[in-house]
C-alpha cells in the first residue's frame, strides 16, 4: 500500500459560545481536515487545529506544510512504515498539530486496511473514557451554570477549570462556587495555562487546599525555570506539564528538572505514534498522565478517546473530551455523543468515523 | 511616532553553491524582507529566513504571520515601547525569525529616528568583529579549497566546520586537512547540528583532541537529555547550544541542566531585544557566547555584527558573518565587504543599510 495524496482542507465552523483561557480564546474552529489517500483506495482522516499561542501554527501554515513539505515527502510511502514516516516528519521542527494529524490519519488507514479499530491496534484496554469538561473563563455564576448544564445533559462529573487570572481570588471564587454546586464527589482540577506568576500560583492553590482538587496544570511559565521548580516543590498536588511538554525530549527534561510531575498527552500534537513514546516515558519515570484536549472538534476528540481508552494509565483519569459540544456543527456523518459522563470509542475499522461530504463542502474555505 | 504598516515581502535569490549541514541544506535564499513604516516617514528593514528544520517556519508562514497577526497587532504602536511590543510578539509561540526580524526593523527605526547607529544605541563596545566562516559539507579537499579561498579573498582566519556525519571519521579527516592547510594559528571549531549520536560525538571530538579546536556546537540532540549531559561532561571543550537555545527560557534550562556550557546568540531568531536578555543571562551564569548565523543574507549579517560589536562578550570571539558571500546577489544598495578578516558596523543611523528598490523588484516573488 502506498500513499498517493496528502490533502489539507481548511474549514471554519463557529463556536456557539467563545471559550476563553489564560493564553488565548477560541471563537471559531479554524481547523484543517487532513485526508491521506492510498493507491488501494483506503483513505484516512484527522483534524489539525491552529493554536498560535501554543505552537505558533496558523491555518495557513498547516495547509502550506502539508502541501509543500509533508505531502511531497510522503508520496509513495508505505503507511505501515511508521518509523520511517516519523523520521520524515521529524526533519521539520514545530508544526506539531499538522504532524500529529498526519500520523492519526495514517493510523486511520492502518485500521481500515486491517479491518480493526485503532483502539484495539493500540492497546485495547477499555472501550470508553470518563469525560472531564473544561470550564472556560467567566464568573462564578456562569461557571456553575455551565458545569451543571453539562452534568445534566451529558452526565459529566469531572471538570477542569481554567484559571490563571489576576487577581487570583477571582479564580478561587469560581472554584469554590463549583465545589459548592457540584458536591464533594465531582472531580475538579485546574489549568492556569501559565497565566499566574509563581507566587500567585502558590498563593492561589494554597487558598484552595480545602477544595479537594486533583491536579494543577501549567500553573506558571515553565520558562521561568527556577520559579517553576519552586512551585512544584511547594504544592502538594501533581503539577501537569502541557504546553511545556510538546515532544518527548521536552517531557523528559521537564520531568527530570522537576518542572512538572505529571504530563498532558495530546494526540492533537503528538499523534498516536509519538504519544506512545511519551506514554512509555511517563510510565517509566512514574509520572501520571491525563488525556488533554487542544479544543478539538469531533474527529480530534475521537482520536483522543481512541488513544486514551487503549491504555490503563491514560484511561485511569477522566479525559478532556467535551470541547466539541460548544461547536455549532461538525463534519462527521454520525456525531459523537457523551452520555452518563462517558465517551465511547468506535468498534469499527480505523477511528470509525466518516466525513459528511456535504458538510465539508459547506464549511471548507478553500473554494 | 506610530507604526502604520508592517510589510513582509518574500524574495528569492540563488546561492552560488549549496550549503550543506547535518540538519539541512540551503540552495536558494527564500527569505522575507520585513519593512516597518511609521507615520513620521521613518522606515525600518530586517530580513527573516525560513529554517523549517530548526524553527518550523516557511516563507509562507512568515508572510502570513506578519500579515495576519503581527501587523494588525502592532498598528499604531510606538516603536520606542519595545517592552510592550515584546509582550505582543510573545503572545504567539514559535515564529522565531519573523519575530526577530520585526524587532530588528524596529531598532532600525529607532536608530534612524534618533540619528544614531544601532551599535552605539546597544552598547558601542567596538566597531567591527572578526569573521568566522562556515565550511559546509564536502570532501577534505573541497573544504580546504573553500577555506583557503575565503582566507585569500577576505583575510578570514577563523572557521566553523560543519560536522555530524556518519561515519564520523569523514569529519575528522576534513578537520585534520583544514588544520594542516590553515596552520596552527587559525581558529577552528565544530558544529554538528545534532547529527552525531552521543557516542559518536565523544569519539569524534576525542579523536580530534590534538587539533586545537575551540568549541563544539550541538554535538548531538539536546532532546536526548541524559545522553547530552554525558557528552558535556566528557568533552573538554565548551559545548555550544544553538537550536536547543532559541529563547531565554531554553537558554536557562540548557545551561542549568549542563546540556551546554556556551550559547549561540542569533539576532535572526531573537532580534536585538530578546538577544539582550539572553546576553545578560549568559554573562550572569558564566557561559561563553558566540554570534551565530542563520545562513543570513547581507541585511541579517549586518544586524548580527551590529549587535555583536556592541558588547564585550559577543565580540570576544569571531562571529559567524560570512554566509552571504555565497549568495548570487543581495538587496542592499551598498554591499557588505569583509576585508582583513573583519566586518565593520555602519556608522550611520539605524543599521545603516538601504534597500535597492530595483533589486527588490527583481527578486520579490509576490508580484
Amino acid at each position: 500500500m502506498k500513499i498517493t495524496a496528502v490533502e489539507a482542507i481548511p474549514y471554519r465552523i463557529p463556536y456557539v459560545r467563545p471559550f476563553g483561557f489564560a493564553s488565548g480564546e477560541v471563537r471559531v474552529a479554524d481547523n484543517v481536515l487532513v485526508r491521506i489517500v492510498t493507491d488501494e483506495g483506503t483513505v484516512g482522516h484527522a483534524e489539525a487545529v491552529a493554536r498560535p499561542y501554543t505552537y505558533g501554527e496558523s491555518q495557513v501554515s498547516i495547509v502550506a506544510a502539508a502541501r509543500d513539505w509533508f505531502g511531497p515527502a510522503l508520496m509513495g510511502a508505505d503507511p505501515f512504515a511508521r518509523e520511517r514516516i516519523q523520521a520524515v516528519l521529524g526533519r521539520t521542527a514545530g508544526n506539531h498539530t499538522v504532524r500529529g494529524a498526519i500520523d492519526v490519519a495514517l493510523w486511520d488507514i492502518l485500521g481500515r486496511a486491517l479491518g480493526q479499530p485503532c483502539h484495539a491496534l493500540l492497546g485495547g484496554y477499555t472501550t470508553s473514557m470518563r469525560v472531564a469538561h473544561m470550564v472556560g473563563f467567566g464568573t462564578p455564576e456562569s461557571a456553575v451554570e455551565e458545569a451543571l448544564a453539562v452534568r445534566h445533559r451529558h452526565g459529566v462529573t469531572a471538570f477542569k477549570v481554567k484559571v490563571g487570572r489576576s487577581p487570583w481570588r477571582v479564580d478561587v471564587d469560581t472554584c469554590r462556587a463549583l465545589r459548592a454546586a457540584l458536591g464533594p464527589d465531582a472531580d475538579l482540577y485546574l489549568d492556569a495555562n501559565r497565566g499566574w506568576t509563581a507566587e500567585e500560583a502558590v498563593a492561589a492553590v494554597t487558598a484552595m487546599a480545602d477544595l479537594g482538587l486533583t491536579l494543577v496544570e501549567e500553573p506558571c511559565p515553565a520558562d521561568g525555570v527556577l520559579a517553576r521548580r519552586w512551585v512544584v516543590e511547594q504544592l502538594s498536588l501533581p503539577v501537569v506539564g502541557d504546553e511545556s511538554c510538546t515532544r518527548p525530549g521536552e517531557v523528559a527534561r521537564q520531568l527530570l528538572d522537576r518542572s512538572c510531575t505529571a504530563v498532558s498527552i495530546k494526540v492533537a500534537r503528538t499523534g498516536f505514534t509519538e504519544s506512545l513514546r511519551i506514554l512509555g516515558l511517563c510510565e517509566g519515570l512514574g509520572a501520571a498522565v491525563v488525556m488533554g484536549n487542544q479544543v478539538d472538534g469531533m474527529l480530534g476528540t475521537l482520536a483522543s478517546v481512541t488513544f486514551g481508552a487503549a491504555f490503563r494509565s491514560t484511561s485511569a483519569r477522566p479525559g478532556e473530551l467535551s470541547n466539541f459540544v460548544a461547536m455549532a456543527d461538525d463534519l462527521l456523518t454520525e456525531p459523537l455523543e457523551i452520555s452518563d459522563g462517558l465517551l465511547k470509542v468506535r468498534e469499527r475499522p480505523g477511528l470509525g468515523a466518516d466525513i459528511d461530504d456535504d458538510k465539508l463542502d459547506h464549511y471548507r474555505i478553500d473554494r
